[in-house]
């Protein structure tokens, strides 16, 4: 019964686990879907999925080719002195949209995000999970400053590797965060 | 066969060839639409659209002008007391995407600018030139400085409207510009 080429290899079997994963992150967005249903949807053991993936946000992290899991940088970011997170945050999303390969995922989110209500359903949910509430609830800021912050990033990597506006293309990333980093400070410190 | 009220006059053209572009553009994003279709949708010969408005991608800039035409909104921007210009900024933003039919040309436009250099090309082109510049140069910043100030809008607008992150949906829009427009404030005024 069990010829060869009838039972999935290790590659088949991660590649089946991260097609449903992405169905059903799509599907029931981040807060719905659960690593049972994806398991069972891929037809393995919810503890094997488990065993080779970790958590809904670490197969999340995988599933959508994310280069980086929150849930490592968030730890990062809140160690060191606190008068310079601002600029912490600043670098790293520079450091992250900066590298053409580790852009390529986010600009595939942003449109997904774009065109459809379920990509942005997704994105919201695993966002505000996994790093606004975190980060406001570290920070003992409103989460409404946090989103503020975020929104200053997306912008500004929007505008300098997608759009490619020649003045922030032109500067440096020291001017950049010269810039920045005093009012990302200032939206993450409470008031 | 030609009766009064049968063939549209010239202006009644125009507006229906822009009006079936912005619906193209909207729904299938810059690379799926087709002058084609476009014409298709308009009720007119492709030869006479290429005629008046050229390419795609000439009748793509024609098109995304319309809801943000510079020209008749930097004025507005500049006029009235210049320690508020932040505030109008961040207002006018804010009314442009909070309409759901102003919004729809804004995310074909991003779904075409995360898609394909060219529209990046051609996005930045139209920025630097129509606001960037002349923004810069009324207020006696640098180019940086407007291109910080924009990048905060432009996250803002898709983190509220397209990603629809909680804290900024249920902010109002007097909570919303009174954390943003002291931001703005500063990037728009000279060291």
């Amino acid at each position: 019964m069990a010829r060869a080429g009838r039972r999935p290899g290790p590659t088949e079997t991660r590649e089946q686990i991260i097609a449903a994963a992405r169905r059903a992150f799509a599907e029931q967005g981040y807060d719905g879907a659960t690593v049972r249903g994806i398991a069972a949807e891929a037809g393995v053991n919810a503890a094997l999925l488990h065993h080779f993936f970790g958590t809904k946000q670490q197969l999340f992290v995988v599933a959508m080719n994310f280069p980086i899991d929150p849930a490592e940088q968030l730890p990062l970011l809140l160690s060191g002195p606190p008068e310079q997170i601002g600029e912490r945050v600043a670098r790293l999303f520079l450091a992250l949209w900066g590298d053409p390969a580790g852009r390529a995922p986010f600009l595939a989110m942003l449109r997904s995000v774009a065109s459809n209500e379920q990509a942005a359903t997704m994105l919201r949910q695993f966002m505000v999970r996994t790093v606004l509430a975190r980060l406001a609830e570290a920070r003992g800021v409103p989460p409404l400053r946090v989103t503020a912050a975020a929104a200053q990033m997306i912008g500004l990597v929007m505008l300098r590797y997608v759009v490619q506006a020649p003045p922030l293309v032109d500067a440096t990333d020291d001017e950049i965060v010269e810039l920045i980093a005093p009012v990302l400070q200032n939206y993450l410190t409470p008031e």
